[in-house]
């Protein structure tokens, strides 16, 4: 496909036959019609129209002039996506960037928070609030105490530093923009938190941070159309959910995401959340963990190799890094550290022989590999890989048989919570 | 015990005089004289001195006069345990602080480390490099690399600006160390890296980075003798040993450690280390997994609720964080948010009820229970926690019946990479 190269490496008795014909069984049930699914993700210009997108770069712009600091209230869906995006883009340092973008809402620590207060109170700031109803505690408790703040700050005018995402003309947040005057985003109701990072959730704080969103969805409609494909060898995204049922099937119960760039760190986060709380119900469903190396190789790596082999490892790497030139080691004329014969490969591919090795030693150990191949670091390969991940996520739940966009358990622990402080 | 207290809600089969024979046997194990055994590391007045405390000391204040930035050069247990030392002990935006630590030497990521280069190059630095033979790739290419930089930046002067800690007498970090005449520390010879964070590998680090390190290691050394109480009721450290080994013989293939406190992330990406390279080994071992609350909730929490059962979770809770006054939430005279309930509860307040609610609902989904409660994020606690935890998981090992020492698989993927690279 286009953005995305696939290969694995598992053993002989995956049946080609029965797994195709479960994942087109798959595939129908998720383009079913049928208005109370969840699936309003599937279409993307149906979500995002193209006078949004200049509506949310318009917003952006303003928010880049104006704002040194961009504090993002969210969790979950509403907190994942737009860091994932961002980290994936972004300079380790924050080269030249006007705008630092700080994510809170997501944490009830008291230091958190505290400490956040005082970074950002002499700074510039402004507001975007995300959620669907507005009634989940952290972000609500997250909300109020930085609205306060912008009301000390600003006073009448902090109303116009803060801009709300949420549902259309329903919900505690949709009331509170109304009465202040908030500007607003709108979500698409047949849309879950774990599948918005393509809404206004993930792409107004992307585009904050100085990205071109409109690559970002237009990889992602090129997607789309690709995966439409019901040849199953041709389909990666009905594959790769195939393959990861057919391993769970014979006891592979935990599914290990690996990158050898320390940018995915939080894209792999989200791939925990989008394929932990698509597929685990019912007692059932992979656990997903998360390894960047090098450095995890020497915590993880002993696990990995000659640990229960109860698990899968799943590789999303990247063929070229985002930098302007290569690096490479220069030549030492002593030579003590013995690394001189290097010199003529450039850092990047003295990491790509590294994922390689790593692959083949954790093949030897009797891991099956799943490698997930993009080219290049950037908008376009970031938004078809959203895109491609969501889309192969709801196919392997409707595989596994459970449904791919509920989420009963989480409001197990907000219910004791709420009852616990009620009481108190 | 002193710094920690522990509590554990699993159910009713644990027969405590099975396991306390088990546990007793297995310090019987670690305690036993045994030249070869890789337990330096119990006694801490053996491996870090009073006189070694005053050199650190001084080096640390040398480094923070001089430099804006220190940048560690560091892989595995030459990373982990001084970066989840100061991420506990530190504020979020490093507040008031002279000197930043950057970690290099765990990738190989082009982009990370020419972004590194990027921002250290016009700032004042120094290194330090830590490895116990020096050749692993990872820190040897890191280091060239910065070496150079320091060279160009300051000519002959540069190696005054170099610390290295490593093996006395051994290996080509030290062959390194004596030909450029760099200042050195040394680790102990007996002592592997993931149980080196109270050794020169953790403490200059962190001594650096402007805690007291005194009170870590005296607070260690409490703990150290406070665990060689045999008694099975009494020792935490023997029953959270004990404890795990029982579940994982119940089917619990998985921990996961739980923390409502961020500070705590790269703690338990150390808990990781130690317990995974440990234990994961003959195809056996529980596989580790570590959650920030509440952020992971809205992820992970759907899989924790109502996953596979193949889980347990041990919490490390923090009863107050290191904040100088409370944070509470002010009266809203419209309370559309419907928060105003809460607030005559202090922030950390409610993140404690969070807790407690998650924890009953875990538990009501079947998830048994583990906690570790500590109540300060102050160097005391952090002492007494490094060595609570790598004696525990010392016992856990010889309990499982591995030895807790040794990495054979780590070797593995090393050689593979060795063998792609000369080949090319």
């Amino acid at each position: 496909m286009k953005y995305i190269d696939f290969e694995y490496n598992i053993n002989n008795d995956f049946d080609i036959d029965i797994w195709s014909k479960k994942a087109t069984r798959a595939y129908t049930d998720l383009h079913a019609i049928n208005r109370e699914k969840m699936n309003g993700w599937l279409d993307i210009e149906k979500i995002i129209k193209n006078e949004d997108i200049e509506i949310i770069k318009n917003l952006a712009n303003e928010v880049k002039e104006n704002a040194e600091v961009l504090i993002v209230v969210g969790i979950g869906g509403s907190f994942l996506g737009a860091k994932a995006g961002i980290d994936f883009l972004s300079d380790y340092y924050n080269f030249d960037k006007k705008i630092e973008i700080i994510f809170v809402g997501n944490s009830l620590s008291e230091k958190y928070l505290m400490d956040t207060i005082k970074y950002v109170e002499d700074k510039n700031v402004y507001i975007n609030v995300i959620s669907k109803s507005g009634g989940t505690m952290e972000p609500a408790i997250a909300f109020r105490v930085f609205k306060n703040l912008l009301e000390k700050k600003y006073g009448d005018k902090a109303k116009e530093r803060i801009i709300v995402t949420t549902t259309k003309g329903k919900g505690l947040l949709y009331e509170i923009a109304k009465k202040n005057n908030y500007r607003k985003l709108f979500i698409p109701e047949n849309i879950g938190g774990r599948y918005s990072v393509l809404t206004t959730v993930g792409i107004f704080p992307i585009a904050c941070a100085g990205f071109n969103v409109k690559k970002i969805l237009e990889a992602a409609k090129e997607m789309q159309e690709d995966l439409l494909d019901l040849n199953f060898k041709k389909n990666i995204a009905l594959q790769y959910a195939a393959l990861r049922n057919y391993l769970y099937s014979t006891g592979k119960d935990i599914e290990v995401f690996s990158s050898f760039t320390p940018n995915m760190r939080y894209f792999l986060e989200w791939l925990k959340q989008l394929y932990g709380e698509s597929e685990c119900k019912q007692n059932m469903g992979i656990f997903p963990a998360s390894l960047i190396f090098s450095t995890d190789l020497h915590s993880m790596g002993q696990l990995m190799q000659e640990g229960k082999r109860n698990i899968f490892e799943t590789f999303v790497s990247i063929n070229k890094e985002n930098v302007e030139n290569n690096l490479y080691l220069e030549e030492d004329k002593d030579d003590i550290d013995k690394l001189n014969y290097l010199i003529n490969n450039n850092i990047n591919e003295i990491n790509k022989i590294a994922k390689n090795g790593t692959k083949k030693a954790h093949l030897e150990g009797q891991v099956p590999i799943i490698e997930i191949k993009i080219e290049k670091q950037d908008e376009k390969t970031l938004g078809a890989m959203f895109y491609f991940f969501q889309y192969s996520c709801a196919i392997s739940g409707y595989i596994l048989g459970v449904d791919p966009f509920n989420q009963p358990g989480v409001e197990k622990y907000k219910s004791e919570i709420k009852r616990l402080l009620e009481k108190k």
